[in-house]
């Protein structure tokens, strides 16, 4: 598809937080960029949940990639699905024909992890995406539009009753946000409904909440969950979900008509076909230049390469770690351009964070640790200024301020029928 | 479903301009009101070629019914989908069981007429909800994404052919943002763009756009149109699209990717069933007071109701019309309880407008008649007060601003995968 140039051709794969920094990066050097990616926009992914919540907009989150890189004049953006890299061939297959590259970066990131489960890939929600948000807000709302139809007792208080699987981040972000949303919002818009009546569990098969945060915080975490109507339950593990029932290990049974599953993600699928060594996750194990064994055109980064610290543990799967290894991958893709040698990478540990409602956070930063309405500030403004683009920070900015005053979710549509709800 | 109740029990079938008008009408009665509806949002429909040209997301169009009517006491909103109404039995049979009434308001509104051409019904992209509108977003974007890979001059001069059927408002604003769109936003997203090869052709079967305003601005329209780059074409009528060809009575023949149906609408399916003689778009003929005759507990408003003006000219299928028709649907309602005589229905033609673009349209109020930026702003300022809820006009006036100062386009998400959106 590509005109012979003169210039060497980096081709990058993923329009996530690894491949936007990475080609950003290239700005400045003598070489064309092609970067693809299957959506045509940048996915803010720390704030997925709220739009699974109501509190943002779909739109609010989700930035489009040619309007990020409008003024980068080598770079081209493609809109096309990766079905396979051919490593031998330097070939790229897509859904919209072959693209060849000189040098590769793939910034693949990652995917829902069901561990095999069929029954839970099939019957419960997961979070990766926009329309994976979008069908979580449709279904929570439309669980109370049933049960406000609904006379037995039972039947509804299966209706009220969402199963959160996972103690992560995203369990943590979703419980907290799904317990206020029903009992700040949906209580006023449900004159008879009794909160009483539902129920919002969080699941985590260990004994703590956010494990890769200090030990204070997770307890800081669960306490301040408990206290928005959140149910925290450690060490059980799910087996099955058939969309009405969740078993767990052990024989106990929930009925509960919402299973969301926020335990965990594995690499892209497109690595299993690299030929590439894998981790447990299915990360490709890359060199510590973060190069593919044998193909040192190829740079793999983010949550889908396997990199160690200087301890031996797995460096998270998290965007601050992609970002870093697309800067460095970049230097060293640049480095290699010139002739100069490559550079082992080294993550420096920012601190993480997790919000939990409204006014509560924790965070933990260097040595220092923040809880409560001082985090949940800290939060806010880094994850805000973080946002791409003047407009969306505005508009995000100026639904927050309306949420936190009225106690309002501006964005409760259920935009599929009912019908069209019920599939997932 | 409904437990005895002291009161008289109202039913509204609608959540549209009247069915909302007629909802709030009723709060200070001595009734109890159920209102129904498919969706959980009331759509603000004059806006929606916004979303449909990623100038607005669809949430700020949109407000949930609950939101709105939180306050009224002696009403519940019922999300369900109405399949028939049994007018001997009083009953309305809906895919959440049966409704029971002592009195009935339908506002059920219309559906997009394709005169029963099925090519056109498959093929072509209306604009009636939010489903159909960020569908025509992300199809115009797709085929940009599509013809910045494709080499061949003609197929991508058939990718870049927009085809808007219809003259009237809906097909006119669609034009003009379409147009506007292209040459203002995604000729800088795509770079190597050239504009010359894109067309927008606006297609009306009789002499002039707009026949409901007076003729000079009819014509004031048609200029504005191709001042911003679209080719008014009158005198053709569409025969058949097979997604590819568009062939015109008469035997002319245009391929083009995309087909916009805007050519009119007919009341909706349900008033079929009702047993009700019907004009020639469907509606039911309504007694003066707005009662359905033989059953006089029934009212019909809006769209689908056929009224005549003084002058035995039907009524437009327009939002006004169908607000005054709810406040006196209501009214005679009330004096039906009181037992005094009920009134015919008088309607106080206030005006039209259209808007072309970002900064011209043609309004006539009265005896008065304006176009350009001054009809643009009047434009503006009566849907921005018409939106329903302080946060949705705070978000669309800045988005308003922002597009306006910056010449951008907030909303041009592809949500869809290629592939999915592909189907319509």
């Amino acid at each position: 598809m590509k005109h012979k140039i003169q210039q060497p051709h980096v081709v990058i794969i993923g329009a996530g937080f690894g491949g936007l920094r990475a080609a950003k990066a290239l700005a400045d050097a003598a070489v064309q960029v092609t970067l693809i990616d299957r959506y045509n926009y940048h996915l803010f992914q720390p704030l997925l949940y709220q739009v699974a919540t109501a509190g943002l907009s779909a739109d609010e989150i989700a930035y489009p990639v040619r309007g990020i890189l409008q003024k980068q004049k080598n770079l081209n953006f493609r809109l096309a699905e990766v079905s396979r890299v051919n490593l031998e061939k330097k070939k790229i297959i897509t859904n919209q024909g072959e693209f060849s590259y000189d040098h590769l970066i793939l910034a693949v990131g990652s995917e829902t992890n069901f561990f095999g489960n069929q029954t839970l890939a099939q019957n419960s929600f997961s979070l990766k995406n926009l329309t994976d948000a979008e069908k979580i807000r449709s279904h929570i709302l439309y669980q109370f539009e049933k049960a406000a139809m609904e006379k037995d007792l039972e039947k509804r208080k299966n209706l009220y009753r969402f199963v959160i699987v996972g103690g992560g981040p995203t369990g943590v972000e979703m419980a907290g946000a799904i317990s206020e949303l029903i009992r700040l919002v949906l209580k006023k818009d449900f004159p008879n409904l009794n909160t009483e009546e539902v129920e919002v569990i969080l699941v985590e098969a260990i004994d703590r909440l956010l494990p890769h945060l200090d030990k204070s915080l997770s307890t800081a975490a669960m306490h301040a969950l408990q206290k928005k109507g959140v149910q925290v339950q450690f060490g059980k593990v799910v087996e099955s979900y058939d969309g009405e029932v969740v078993r767990f290990q052990g024989g106990e049974k929930l009925p509960a008509a919402t299973l969301i599953w926020a335990a965990g993600v594995h690499a892209a699928n497109l690595v299993d076909h690299l030929g590439v060594e894998q981790a447990s996750l299915k990360q490709a194990r890359v060199l510590p230049t973060l190069q593919i064994p044998d193909y040192p055109d190829v740079f793999l980064i983010g949550d889908a390469a396997y990199v160690e610290d200087k301890e031996g543990k797995p460096l998270p799967m998290v965007a601050p770690v992609a970002m870093q290894q697309a800067e460095h991958a970049v230097s060293n893709l640049k480095a290699m351009l010139n002739g100069e040698p490559l550079e082992p990478f080294e993550y420096k540990d920012l601190g993480s964070m997790a919000t939990i409602g409204r006014n509560q956070a924790v965070a933990q930063l260097g040595r220092f640790r923040f809880r409560g309405f001082l985090a949940w500030l800290i939060w806010l403004f880094v994850h805000l200024m973080q946002l791409v683009g003047f407009r969306n920070r505005m508009v995000v900015l100026l639904n927050w301020a309306w949420e936190y005053i009225s106690y309002d979710r501006a964005v409760r549509l259920l935009k599929s029928t009912p019908c069209e709800s019920e599939e997932r």
